[in-house]
Parts: C-alpha cells; structure tokens; sequence
C-alpha cells in the first residue's frame, strides 16, 4: 500500500474544517491551519470545533495548528478556504511555505473585487504556480450536511485532468462522491454567481413570492451565469451540471445557506444595516455580486437578476421595487 | 379593437380552472366544463370552485357549463387538462363537437402508457389535426399560487410560432408571463419526467437526506430527461429553461406539488397502499414513471432516477435500498 496523503487546511471555518474531515476520512493526513489557538486546542484535545461545526466529532487523522509553515510542510494538496477577499493577502503570507510541488486546492466561491479574477486566478498571481496546480472544489455542498455526514456530491476541477484524478480519489468517502472536471472557468463561475443568485432567491423567498416564482428565478438566474460563463471561455454545460444548477438548487433549498439567509432577511424588510447585523458569517454574495456585475459589463454581457442584487445591496432600492421592475420586463421567447 | 378571443376548458380540476381563470384575467371569453353540475353552478353563482380553488374568487368573464357542445362552441382555443391516462378517451367523445380552426391546448404533463405517446400526438392522433393546430402550456406553474394571483412565468410552445404568439397574448397578465417556444418535443418531456424526478427528490426529502442531496437529484434527474429529450429530436437548451429546470424546481421546492408530497411520504415510510390513500388528487408522475421508463428503453437512453422510483412505486423496493443503490454507483468525470 502507498503512503497516505497530506493535505493541509488553511483555514479552520466551518466548510474548510468540514472538507478536512472529508479528506481524512478518505485517508488522507490532515494537518487543520486555525487563527485561533483556542480552536485548534479544541480540535487536538476536544475532537471538534466548536465555533463553527458544533456537535461533530472529527477524525483522529485530522490535527490542527497555530503555525502555518507547520500546517504546509510536506502537503501533497494545499486546501484554501478564506473569505474571497482575503485570498490575496492571506496567500502572501502563506506562500513562501508552501511544499514544493503541492497542489493548492480552492474550496473558495468568489470573484476578486477590482481585479474581476477568479480565485485560481488569484492563487496563480500570487503563489506563482501554473493552472495545473491548481484545483477547484465546488457543487452542492453545504457545510453543515457535509460534517453530519449525509450524501453529497460534488466536482474536482483543474485543466489537468491527472490531477483532477488525484485529488478525487483523496477525497472519495462513503457519503462524499467527487466527480473531475476539466472547466475550471465554469467551474468557478457557477460558484460565484450561484451566491449572487442564492441572494436574489432568498428576497423573493423573504417576500413571500412563492415557489414559481422561485423557479423561474433560478432558471433565469442561471440562464444569465452561463452566458457569463460562455463569454469567458466556459463549457455552457457546466452550468447545467453540479457545480452550476446542483450547487444553486442546495443553496436556494437551504435554511443553512448564509446567501440565501441574506436576502430572506432582506425581503421580510430588515434593512441591509439590521441583515449584517444578524448575519455572524461571510455571505459572499452581498460581495461577490458588485464583481461580478462588474465582471459582466467588462464583457458586454447582460445580467439583470445580478444587476438588481447590486440595486438591492449596494444602491439601496427597496425590494419589492426592484423585482417588480424585474418580473415586468416585456414579454418575449425564452431563448433568442 | 378586436373582439375578445374565446376560450373553451375542459375540465373545472386545478390547473384547468386557474388557467381559465388566467385567460379571462388576460380579457378572453372563458367557458370551462364541468362534469359536476354542482361545480358549474358553485362558479356561474358563486364565483368559485369549492372543490378544487377554494378561497378564489374568479372573474365574471369566465363561466362554466356542463354540455361538452356549449363549452366547444366558437372557442379560438380549447384548452384540455384531464390526467393524462384518461385524455384519449375524453377526447373521443369530444372531438365531434370542437369549433372548426380551434386551437387546440394542452395542460397535461404526462406520457401514455403503452402507446408512450406524448399527449400532443395523442390530441393530433384522435382528433385528427396537425401539429400546428395543437399548443402547450407547461413551465412552473403550481396552481395554487396562480390561482393567488402570485407571479408566475410559463412557456407556450407549438410548431407554428405565430400560433405559440397567438395564445400568449391570450394569456398575458400583470402575474402571469409566458415565454414562446417551438419546441414541443422538449416543452412536453420536461413536464412529464418532472413528475417522476419530483418524486424522486420527494422519496429523498422524506428520508432526510438533506438539500445537498437534493441538489444532486435535481441535476442528474435533469441530466436524464435532457438525454432522453436529445434521443426523441428535443433542444437540449429546452431543458435548461422554464420547462424543464423551472418547473422541477418549484415542484421540488414546493409542499403544494402532489408528486413531491406522494414521494415524501413514501420516504417517511408509508407503504404504497398508504401514500396513495392519503392522496386526493392524481399525482401524475406515479402512472407517468412507467411510460417514460418505456419511452427510454425503446430509445436505448439511461435513466436510473427514472428506474428506480419505478423499482419503488411499482416493485415494491424499499427507498432506503433503491437509494443507497443509486447514490453508490461507482465514481466517474462528471460528462463523458
């Protein structure tokens, strides 16, 4: 038999300490990058991590630490989980340690403010290592299930399909199925967008709109991220699969799904004030969608449900306005 | 201006008496047929149906009657919604009596067993018009909330787009959008196999599996119905739009739709004798699951989702052991 992987975490929030839990339970040898000291104390001492997965006892294979160089020494697969944001800046601090050869791994889903790039594009700038060194992670997958072990599925992707193999048969558990993927663009896309979408949905859940109207946001919604994903190069069928419609169904579906959450709130007439307030977690989308509008008219692609979220959050209008505007557009043929 | 366009509905169920109710919204003449004298004399005097809307008030331009001939009479569209099962022999007996030129409408979301006619050709078989003459209206359309009055956007489809045109500005109004289309082949699939994938994520639901799962289900139940569609002449794209992700989702999102409910409560366990006995109403897809397992296999097509709610409905497997058989199947890219 050949030696375990190792993988190591950066950083100890609820989907990367649940994805660490997966890759130890698949047999690899995790090594769990925390901030915090009392965190990773709780997780070599306690079994679990109870800021952010209460309740879940975690894997003996899986140890974590305050030191970073300690985390990255030796990794055959570096997982990044950060707020997207913070990739850039996190990722300085972290390259010099990285194992040589290692594959990074972003379970990340946004798209950098001002520079419009997705987070591999921001792991190659700043770790200054080629696309076929670096995964992406995505699909129907949301944290809390995951760490309570129920079934899920969800996509590798890297443009080097070997590696892609790779890192799925290091993270393939009874109630976890990864399946490769070569369209990171897409990929990432789906990602990206689907918490923009997740947002829209969660307004029109919050006022009450119904589940037509759910369903034909989501069909637009995603109708919209493809074109996007097209204009940059993406597979359209990506979006059909789990990293685009899978992971967006989840999200849209889900009481745990921080983006969906936002804009609930949002549409009961909380205002954004009051929904930061009670949100204690990143929701990516209330970020992602200003980068993603922006990344949109940089390719001269129309996307009006991302185009309202932004209308919404950033600029204010009131929501009932915003998606009458939106559901009155002129009658049409669904594809022209 | 041009008189209003009449609009003849058989039979007062749901779905027919909401989309009538759409159409007299949108200005038509409606005469919707009644096999019960006391449901047409609940709407000519009471303004609603008890039995099937009740709490809806329906607008003065829409009447009912129980004489097939007087319903027929000059209607511009006639529009059918029976279960599917039963539309061919309905539609002998009224065939004699439809206006000559009428449009004809379906509603109907399913497959004929035996034949594995869709019911477009059923309607061109017996009443012997061409395929120009027939119409569908399908998307995600939960009754219910039409009924309210919730925003709701739906997809008119025929073979002749000027007719698709036609009957959608028949049946625009301020909540109820519809989208042209021409491909009816993809329009009628996509409703009649997400009656059997809502039934699956329904059996899902009811285990508690939980929404990544979901997400899953939905995806590669749509992954399924898109290559049976490609086999029988359909667009793929048709699949991505209302017709077939928009409906799926707002039948799996919704406590309204009777597939899903049938499915969830054999997840939770009844047995089928149980799940039928508390259903009211027809739950389409428990019929429907055969004929497209049949319409598949005669096109050579893979469908285990499709396979197994057959195993579970009408073999008796448990959801548990089909389930876990499905979800276990070996790892793979996710297209090949």
């Amino acid at each position: 038999m050949s030696m375990p992987a190792k993988a190591a975490v950066f950083s100890a929030g609820s989907w990367g300490t649940a994805f660490g839990m997966v890759l130890a339970d698949a047999g690899c040898e995790v090594t769990l990058w925390a901030r915090r000291a009392e965190v990773a104390e709780a997780i070599n001492s306690g079994r679990t991590n109870p800021d952010y997965l209460p309740g879940v006892e975690l894997p003996e294979n899986l140890r974590a630490t305050t030191d970073p160089a300690e985390a990255a020494d030796g990794a055959d697969f570096t997982v990044l989980s950060v707020p997207s944001q913070t990739m850039r800046a996190n990722l300085a601090d972290w390259a010099p340690l990285l194992a040589p050869g290692t594959t990074l791994v972003s379970l990340m889903k946004g798209i950098e403010l001002g520079t419009t790039m997705r987070m591999s594009e921001v792991i190659s700038d700043v770790a200054k290592v080629g696309q076929d060194r670096i995964a992406v992670v995505t699909g129907p997958n949301l944290a809390r299930e995951i760490a309570a072990r129920m079934p899920a599925a969800a996509v590798v992707a890297c443009t080097d399909g070997a590696v892609a193999e790779r890192l799925q048969a290091a993270c393939h558990t009874p109630y976890f199925r990864p399946y490769t993927n070569t369209d990171v663009i897409g990929c990432e896309l789906g990602g990206a967008v689907k918490n923009v979408i997740g947002l829209a949905v969660g307004i029109a859940d919050g006022m009450g709109l119904g589940d037509n109207a759910k369903g034909s946001l989501i069909t637009r919604g995603l109708a919209e991220t493809t074109r996007l994903g097209v204009a940059l190069g993406a597979d359209p069928l990506t979006f059909s699969g789990l990293a685009g419609l899978g992971d967006l169904v989840a999200t849209c579906s889900s009481p745990l799904s921080r983006n969906h959450t936002f804009g609930t709130n949002l549409g009961k007439g909380m205002t954004l004030e009051e929904t930061i307030a009670v949100t204690r977690q990143t929701a990516e989308g209330v970020k992602s969608c200003e980068s993603v509008a922006d990344l949109a008219r940089r390719h001269g692609v129309e996307m009006p449900i991302t185009e309202t979220v932004v209308d919404i959050v950033h600029e204010g209008k009131p929501p009932v306005v915003a998606l009458k505007e939106l559901m009155s557009r002129s009658a049409k043929p669904e594809r022209r």
